[in-house]
């Protein structure tokens, strides 16, 4: 069949689509089976596997491509840049957070598989299925389809594939400065996000900022027998425990002096156009199990989770806590401690006041240590650029239902380092649900993510070209 | 040699003690390396395997000896009554502490090794050197000595080895109501203290009880990821950190509604009594690491440890805590909290107001769950019966030092329960030193401790004869 308007090649580059979506799935899972933790050094080779399975996979599809060593997990970087027009960096990551508590998972994590619902519905289950394997293979697939059926990109493309987005990204900054004249185009597209709904595509412009901490405090020199010395030693847990309660006021807030210095109020039209998203506040908790917001009385969930900064508890740990029980008090106790930012935040003040607050309220006797685990600004993202309205539109074809503009509560750092680096905006258009478990046991994306994921690249891409 | 008089025949006891030291040792390290955690299913049979060695051991010294199942692990229990005059029956656990953090000891904590010091002085080091398979077999061997020296024991003695010591001693009270005449002797010899200072031998008369309890907090249904939920939903980390920090008071005491009922202020002249120890509380703290007594303001780290109650945390957890970092909110977090117990404190109603206190700190759309381990009365012996004096003469001798009476801040709940269940009162005489590390990494039993242990028994036995 000859093709020859551009709606006639997008229409058969969507049908090939669809015909090739099991060798699309094939492909996805053996990237899944890859186990790319980051954060475990016991899995820097499979990093490295990752890496190169995808620089494999883009030279196939003729992208100039190659693995980039950096300090730690390497990148991937590829370029086809045959086409006229529109230069589109797009960035994904393929290392994946730990998969512990295992025993909770149904499966084993690295073994994906489909899930068929009770009503039909189809979800890919492993650990990267969503985030972030399935949501980058949307786009190596779409160019394959585009590639298979017109044999080239409508738009200049480069890729960008980081191995460290769940170990706080601390090569990227340098790489991004090393790289920035081959990297830099016009626009970043960021595959890392959510829809607002099963049926409602968006295109995330907000993103909450991050600050990673973890403290070590140092009690007595060695454990200790509770009977001989409980009372007079000093138990490092309860050290710990008081300094992590100490960090919420009784309404919800953060205790941290200055934490909330040049947080803004969200203004009221935009709260007016969150209002229209007949967001349901008991079922987003409901769903997880929970009836309460438990953040800063008097503002909505939706404000406490995309436009509030918070202090979240992510691990603790310290003494016996194997099975049955142990009279010990230990000499140490840990605690991560992540912050997520709002526009006006800085990581680094925010860090140190953190820290402050913890050195104030560690015993004479007793000792404290840092570790930073990565850090990042909030991000807000200009709303109305030519190719977010084109990309906006071609998502509202695909979905048939208006795609939205929306907030996240997580953080993408990549995104403010594409602009503060790179003076390059980002588009972040993604195609994972809130119930996907990212970062739980049992991670799902759905089929009709992937598969309509897939699709709206390919439209986005002849969007652009337009 | 003729042994004619009771001193010739002691003496000869004491120089086969001496002689047979190495054989002694070998025996004590055979029993070692069984692995015996109670705490932990996976060692179940070493529990039984060090039963069995036990018993052997006293079948070949002529006891009537045999395991006794129970519901969990099993009691070792042994007699030679054929001597005329005082019946005592010895306690002492072949259950040891868990071992981690493996990676502190020096050594594998199941392979016994004699460590010389720069001064000198040997040490074995390993797990359950002192807690309490070094103690026991000073007893086991004081008694081969006598039967190898005059083939015959001077007073009747029964045994009774526990091995849930450590765990809760479950099995303990139905066993003893069960085998009450069997085991009901004079007075039992229990094994499982210090000694007041590396010279000075001493027997304990007032010891802590305990209240073992764990609490599971469940928030959400799922572990959730932070960027997403942060803020909205309740963190269970942080719920537990809130409730842990209100156990305490701001100047060292517990906050436990009616935790201090029944309470009495040390009487002056026992006071008295302890300032003539001329203890070191900047040298028992500064021994560890630690320079400010933790507990109640306004009370000596003597009255702290031995006669106030306390509350501890013996182990928390939840969240992510493996290498580097994840943005989680845990759907749980759990903590082992005990309370050490003082005469007139009721262990049934301190874990009813702990759960209490508790539950009142608990989210309306959060959960905990309580696990009980093991509780036990304090005790308060009474220190002036005719073999208590004996002993303390028979200790004085063998050291060439007054023996002294003191407290003890541990539990020892087999005491409670001989009181409680066979109306016989206990004498604890113990050769463990403070700096043992019972509980912790690289656990010893001085060389010392376990000689003049040996020839303490035997003295004892000799004294109990008269």
């Amino acid at each position: 069949m000859p093709q020859n308007t551009p709606s006639e090649k997008l229409e058969g580059v969507l049908a090939h689509v669809d015909s090739q979506l099991d060798a699309s799935l094939d492909r996805l899972f053996e990237l899944i089976r890859i186990p790319s933790i980051s954060t475990d050094p016991a899995h820097s080779s499979d990093c490295i596997k990752a890496a190169e399975w995808l620089t494999d996979e883009l030279l196939d599809l003729g992208f100039e491509a190659s693995v980039r060593p950096t300090g730690g997990h390497p990148m991937v970087v590829a370029h086809d840049k045959a086409a006229d027009g529109v230069h589109v960096l797009f960035y994904g990551h393929y290392d994946v957070q730990p998969v512990d508590p295992l025993a909770l998972w149904e499966t084993p994590p690295f073994e994906p598989r489909i899930k068929t619902n009770a009503d039909g519905k189809k979800q890919i289950v492993a650990r990267g299925s969503s985030d972030d394997k399935g949501q980058l293979l949307t786009f190596v697939e779409a160019c394959r389809a585009w590639k298979a059926v017109t044999g080239a990109l409508p738009i200049k493309v480069s890729s960008l594939f980081e191995g460290e987005e769940e170990a706080g990204s601390k090569s990227l900054g340098p790489f991004l400065d090393a790289a920035a004249a081959e990297l830099k185009a016009d626009v970043a597209l960021v595959c890392d996000t959510d829809m607002w709904d099963e049926q409602t595509p968006a295109i995330t412009t907000m993103l909450r900022g991050l600050v990673g901490e973890e403290i070590e405090i140092t009690c007595a020199n060695q454990d200790l027998h509770s009977g001989m010395f409980g009372n007079a030693a000093r138990n490092p847990l309860q050290v710990l425990s008081e300094i992590v309660a100490s960090l919420r006021t009784p309404d919800g807030g953060v205790a941290v002096a200055g934490f909330y210095d040049g947080v803004s109020e969200v203004p009221d039209s935009v709260k007016a156009q969150w209002a229209k998203l007949n967001f349901n506040a008991a079922e987003f908790l409901g769903g997880v199990g929970l009836s309460i917001p438990a953040g800063e009385e008097g503002r909505s969930v939706l404000e406490q989770t995309w436009a509030r900064p918070t202090c979240e508890i992510n691990g603790m740990s310290g003494g016996y806590t194997g099975e049955g029980f142990k009279t010990v008090i230990p000499a140490k106790a840990s605690a991560k401690i992540s912050f997520r930012l709002v526009a006006g935040q800085d990581p680094a003040k925010i860090r140190e006041a953190f820290r402050a607050h913890v050195r104030a309220r560690i015993p004479a006797d007793c000792s404290v240590k840092f570790t930073e685990h990565g850090g990042s600004p909030a991000i807000a993202l200009p709303p109305d650029s030519p190719l977010l309205r084109k990309a906006l539109a071609a998502l509202t074809t695909e979905w048939q239902k208006d795609a939205t503009l929306m907030g996240s509560g997580g953080s993408i750092p990549v995104v403010g380092e594409f602009t503060r680096r790179l003076g390059m905006d980002s588009l972040l258009i993604g195609f994972a649900q809130i119930d996907d478990r990212i970062h739980s046991p049992n991670e799902k994306y759905d089929l009709e993510s992937f598969h309509k994921g897939i699709r709206s690249w390919v439209r986005i891409l002849a969007a652009f070209a337009e």
